[in-house]
């Protein structure tokens, strides 16, 4: 008899909630947004649907109607009833007994979750510290996918130092970007960040700190960075949906500026509320 | 209020299952192997066991006691009551909202599976084809880990195209192995294959496979072979759990020998049976 066993208890297939047989704890196989409301409003909903359907079609899962998805987060942000909140949300290709190949009519799975986001005040005013890590991922973190063990190693590895993040750097020696973030550098009134490949993911909040930084009469330079430049950078800062742009004032052993967030950087955070409204 | 949503209905965290929040689906934070039987015994159990208490070390998952593994595995085995069977099992860090870095006194979630596994004689008999594909995956492929998302990507394209399996090929050029095998070569009467690295999972198989071919007087060569290589062999073939060794008579578009299981190959195979008694 084709048996399952969850923990030390023997069950049949039939007995589990279906969710024991996604592909998406079986591989990975699924791809996943986070989204933030600011003050009752969800942020760049379009984009982040724009890019989950990008994502979707990158792994080959079909059968999904983003229209829905729009639906179903809006219902759900409503319910909820956070001003401020947290959705996250996945689609897997769907639950099947383990297989590499999939089954062509594989229906599949979606699950969400709405928290309160609650913003740390302190994080913006006096910076994080960073350190680096390196870049272990897979080929193609274009795709947000939930292939995430390098990231959470990292993560991980750099807390338990007493860092925020961990800014990862690849075998040629230069920064992708943060294991959960986009990282940025200022130089002489010129904000850097690396080029869009299919190593780094197309984040939502770098596009809104590009036209932030036009904004704030910046330039904006796509170069590759080594932890070298890093370090010696005017400013540096961290950009995430869930608490858009976070000055970074300390990167491994170095100080960055004075210690304190940077002119530019502040400009950037207060120019940027603008798009939250 | 915290909600959660499955496929359109709206839940509370409370009422879900705890495998909805499991850091396994979210990340691919964990990891599995997989076993066979052979006719009522359980194959290689203690190598599988020493192999996976190295992949919960190597990301750092702790108070799992090897010996209830084994207990659980060996329980569950005898009640599917298969005497060819093939077990499936994995454990992840465990259940908690989501969250990049993990709580420390995390319980993990152990899941398993039997079925009943029916042997492919004429796979055996006629030998299979592979066709190469960029090795997309992180750069730990040594720890058994639930990030798959390549190789399944791999196996499904080879699949589409007619293919039993994906050799998947480095940047550098060369073969490290396949999405879900291990993968090797007789040149005049010498096996080769890549030497263990970062990027090649320490095959159970390939253990067995190398006391094989010292039994039928191979000489064992570790190197990384290019795809040119590989088609021009003498033979080829995969080792995997669950069909030990399987002859490959066709490489991308090459035709291997005179496209039959070779000599060597069938002197392995037999060979590797006397293990299975």
């Amino acid at each position: 008899m084709k048996l399952a066993m969850v923990d030390d208890k023997i069950t049949s297939f039939e007995e589990l909630d279906p969710v024991h047989f996604d592909r998406g704890i079986y591989f990975g196989d699924g791809v996943y947004e986070v989204l933030r409301s600011y003050r009752g409003k969800i942020f760049a909903l379009e984009e982040h649907l724009q890019r989950f359907a990008g994502s979707l079609a990158a792994i080959r899962i079909t059968g999904i109607d983003v229209g829905v998805i729009r639906q179903r987060v809006e219902r759900a942000f409503l319910a909820a009833g956070f001003a401020n909140a947290k959705i996250y949300f996945h689609v897997t290709r769907g639950s099947e007994p383990r297989s590499h190949t999939w089954k062509p009519d594989l229906k599949p799975n979606f699950f969400l979750t709405v928290s309160e986001l609650v913003d740390n005040p302190e994080e913006k005013a006096k910076g994080i510290a960073v350190c680096t890590h390196p870049d272990e991922r897979w080929k193609r973190c274009d795709i947000k996918s939930l292939n995430l063990l390098p990231n959470i190693l990292a993560k991980q590895a750099a807390a338990e130092k007493g860092f925020s993040e961990a800014i990862l750097v690849d075998d040629a020696g230069f920064i992708t970007e943060g294991a959960g973030s986009a990282f940025f550098a200022i130089v002489k009134r010129a904000l850097q960040t690396a080029p869009l490949s299919a190593n780094i993911l197309p984040s939502i909040t770098r596009q809104f700190v590009t036209k932030t930084a036009k904004n704030t009469g910046l330039a904006i330079e796509e170069r590759c960075l080594t932890p070298q430049q890093a370090a010696t950078a005017d400013e540096l800062f961290l950009a995430v949906t869930t608490k858009d742009i976070v000055p970074v004032v300390r990167f491994d052993d170095a100080t960055i500026g004075d210690g304190r967030p940077g002119p530019c950087t502040k400009a950037l955070i207060a120019e940027f509320q603008k798009f939250t409204v």
